[in-house]
């Protein structure tokens, strides 16, 4: 039997987490480029509870170790395995100018700098929420990929549990929609963007706080021709959010946007997710952009599930944490779903790790 | 009724397509940036026969023209219209380092030389198998992408009727993989491949005519790490070309690369390969990269449906045709597929139109 099947095996046992033969071999590859374990998440496109699995049983195997400096590194078996196996260290040839994400955000510069100007003073990211805000560069590149597939000019907007990146006001800011709803759970985003909306008079515009586990008013429904979100990876949040989300679109070709992690979800989830989409909800995924979303590492990191279970205690150093980009288009006899949703894993499951 | 209802409705009726409002609306907006049918076609991400009804119901009902150069212009109550609807130009702010793709084919500056030198006495594309090439900057960003994806080293790779763009030579040349199988209909490229692989000494590349509407003998099953292809659009052709490179997938984790258009199929045909990949096949579908593959237009372009079919006689200007690149990764469960397919709608049907 090939070793990584069984090493596979192992850290399935010990994480409780689905990883294949193809994950052991990801990190292997990640190890060879770095030794830091949030960069081996990164370049891995594993969950934290995985990559952490599969770490512990390399060392557990006299595979890795872990220097004084928490660094990860190959033991000489390690080094052996690897060249025997014929694994390579990662590369990545993402285009320096866009950042890999095809749209670079100094498309428009005019607008990247007033949001740089206008959101100096954001609300930080807290953990109640599982927030995380992603980079400037991100909320601008999402407006500009937006207004290049025609969903932006004079559209009606909703963006949902997403506002922690301040797209909706990047949206709002952009002056192109017909109107901007922004709902978010936290009072300090619907108080700064309303507080914004009118200073730049932006009328067509306006805030409101929300806890996306309640359905919907019947006025809510149906009234937009775009939502955005970025919803937490479980199941009950993807259908709070993008099942919510959905429920809003006014009519067939209707669009929605959202960010979806392999790092607080694995490729099983995502099947999961595609599957739910495409057939149940009756929408088509016309775009999957990984690494689209670049995250700013969080404040309370270290206090995450993420951080405990780690297998060095070291903080990232710089963004580890990325997601995809979808973009969805309603078709006709799309579903609108708007039930109500338990507490019960909402942020938090056995693949998330950074609540 | 908002009147992009009904024109939808009558486009429905003259070209026996599926199309929506949203479709009339791309239409009108790409109309506001070129009067050149092909573009439209691009921008509008929608296949010919529904680009090509909807422009012509447009002119049926006095929205539009065609001037004497054979530019589509809206006419003054086309204007009108667009004005009242709020519909903007098509907007582009794709990376030009990287063409949109994220991954510029200049990364590797050698191998793009090389390959260009090694393939500058190419076959030309023919109709008899619905070929087109596509750029020699589009097949080297598919390798370096795979590259980046931990695809391509020590793999064993299949690249099955895709050969009209030379990838499995690029990823021959590359020198990376472990072994590399060309399968194509087509002998004349199946010779170019097989004398260039003799004259570089690439041992572990070989080249095979195959036509893939047969089964695979057992021997060719679960053998590869990664199949890359470019199906023609047909459902038939989708299951031949994807269904059988999974079947020809080693084990869970194995994985898929090909290109899908938005021009020779709809969004509501991509729904259903989505559904099916996700569910019938067992596969998780990890990116979608409009716009990747840029083809040049095929020298035959005159004597198929697309040329029949349009409004106007001028041929393309420059690439109009454009497909997305789609990852696939194949989960525990995947299913192998591989049974006998009929010629029938091998390579057409209602939505494709450019063989």
């Amino acid at each position: 039997m090939n070793p990584l099947v069984k090493l596979a095996e192992r850290a399935r046992e010990v994480g409780q987490v689905r990883v294949y033969k193809k994950s052991v071999e990801r990190v292997l590859s990640a190890l060879l480029k770095s030794g830091d374990f949030w960069e081996v998440v990164d370049m891995s496109d594993l969950p934290v509870p995985a990559a952490s699995a599969i770490v512990k049983v390399l060392i557990e195997e006299g595979l890795a170790f872990i220097d004084d400096t928490e660094d990860i590194r190959l033991t000489q078996k390690g080094m052996d395995l690897v060249r025997e196996l014929g694994i390579e260290p990662y590369v990545d040839y993402a285009c320096g100018a866009c950042e890999g994400r095809g749209i670079p955000f100094y498309a428009d510069i005019e607008f990247y700098r007033e949001f740089l100007q206008i959101t100096k003073d954001r609300p930080k990211a807290i953990r109640d929420y599982d927030q995380g805000s992603v980079t400037p560069e991100t909320t601008v590149a999402r407006v500009l990929f937006m207004d290049s597939r025609g969903d932006l000019r004079n559209k009606d907007i909703i963006v949902l549990g997403a506002e922690d990146d301040l797209t909706g006001l990047a949206v709002a800011l952009s002056r192109k929609p017909r109107s901007v709803l922004v709902i978010d759970i936290d009072k300090r985003l619907i108080d700064f963007d309303n507080a914004i909306f009118r200073e730049l008079g932006l009328d067509n515009a306006r805030a409101m706080v929300w806890d996306l586990r309640n359905p919907f008013p019947p006025e809510m429904l149906g009234k937009f021709d775009v939502f955005v979100s970025d919803p937490p990876e479980t199941l009950p949040a993807f259908r709070a959010f993008i099942g919510r989300g959905i429920a809003t679109l006014r009519e067939e070709g209707g669009v929605g946007y959202f960010g979806l992690t392999l790092r607080d979800s694995s490729v099983f989830r995502w099947r999961e997710f595609q599957a739910s989409l495409t057939t149940e909800f009756g929408v088509a995924i016309t775009d999957i952009v990984q690494d689209f979303n670049d995250y700013i590492t969080w404040d309370y990191h270290p206090e995450t599930r993420a951080a405990e279970i780690a297998p060095v205690k070291r903080n990232p150093k710089g963004i580890w944490y990325r997601s995809a980009w979808y973009r969805i288009e309603a078709l006709p006899g799309f579903k609108r779903w708007n039930e109500a949703i338990s507490d019960d894993v909402f942020y938090l499951d056995e693949e998330g790790s950074t609540t």
